[in-house]
């Protein structure tokens, strides 16, 4: 396999921050390959939007990995829970949500791990941030770490010399500073899908914490979020 | 959730180690959650035995979670690359085998891991083994140690002050040692499947790495294998 351009495994949700990583490996030179997870995720349109990002993007590849959560149960992201609205900055950021999926990016960092592996990639990005989505354990930069560990101790390519690296280029990064950043990469934001909670036709609710916090992103940052939010 | 009998989550193949772990799991007296994995495997005799294993092994619920491994490639476990058969122990030993399918057992416990914290679980038990399949780099006692680190640090029972264990009761031992054991506890080891490389009716080739250390092993341990093979 060669190694140039060096190959990254990107963790494409669809979203705002997982499309502003894509554009921050890209503007680092990667040739990336996108993978989504079709995990039986509530929002599905978020699929649809994953593969949009992964094209605008530049991507050499996208693939969606079926990997069905719904048999473990216990999140409101799979469950038929219902996904809270309108709540305040404080209590959004306070304890870990009903929206937190058990494992979740333990189980789609190690997915992207056995795919980098084949593809002779050794950078993984991941577009968690430990600022806006504070309650979510596996979003702090200590549990970052310990996969890059895991990954050279579970790997052939590990055990073989390489070093992995799990970028995590927003975990610091507050939503306005991931929107300005994104729009001087020339990330399209009309193309991302946030929303917990879309109508049918797929339009944001504006109100479950994930659009809160893109809203308020966008204020902060004297932004127009350019995508569709329902009337209410 | 109740603490009492304490919930495990067994990764249950349908092999002779996961069989034999599932069989001390409810030694130590724990209420036993299954685990198996479709991931487009060839050799999906094993998903029947599995559920046979899980069955007769006295587990609680047995679940199959989809996720395909094929989506990647690189291994002859799912690709249509050849299964090596009759190599002496001295080859089977020697470096990380074509078997291999990169980041297995990372994939495998952060699914489990996920079903775990559902349940309560705080104990995950696997089959590893690092003397027979020395080959495997995420078969090794670090990879183990490194995992349930991060297990810690990557779930809201981490956060909260759970202590999550990874128990591979296998690792140390010899494939005979296991046998002995697995024997002691009542296994029924006529209800597992080994082979890499079934026939269509499911019968084990006799001659691939697993087929011939799971030979070796009931040779070692002056005991017959109850399993049919292919006449050749």
């Amino acid at each position: 396999m060669s190694d140039s351009p060096r190959r990254a495994v990107v963790l494409v949700s669809g979203g705002l921050d997982s499309a502003t990583v894509l554009a921050i490996a890209r503007s680092q030179g990667f040739d990336c390959y996108a993978i989504s997870f079709d995990y039986g995720q509530r929002h599905r349109q978020e699929l649809a939007a994953a593969a949009r990002v992964a094209t605008a993007g530049g991507a050499t590849r996208h693939i969606v990995v079926p990997v069905d959560l719904r048999a473990f149960g216990g999140s409101a992201l799979t469950d038929a829970i219902d996904v809270p609205k309108d709540r305040d900055e404080a209590a959004m950021s306070a304890g870990i949500p009903i929206t937190y999926v058990p494992a979740r990016n333990t189980i789609f960092l190690s997915l992207a791990l056995g795919w980098a592996e084949v593809l002779g990639a050794r950078d993984l990005f991941i577009g968690v941030n430990a600022v806006d989505y504070s309650g979510y354990p596996d979003c702090r930069p200590e549990f970052v770490a310990a996969f890059e560990r895991l990954a050279n101790l579970a790997t052939k390519a590990g055990v073989e010399g390489a070093r992995w690296t799990v970028q995590a280029p927003l975990i610091e990064l507050t939503k306005a500073e991931i929107i300005r950043q994104g729009v001087s990469l020339g990330v399209d934001y009309s193309l991302t899908h946030s929303c917990y909670d879309p109508d049918a036709a797929g339009q944001a609710c504006g109100h479950c914490d994930s659009c809160q916090l893109r809203l308020l992103g966008f204020a902060d940052a004297g932004l127009t979020d350019p995508v569709q939010y329902q009337p209410r």
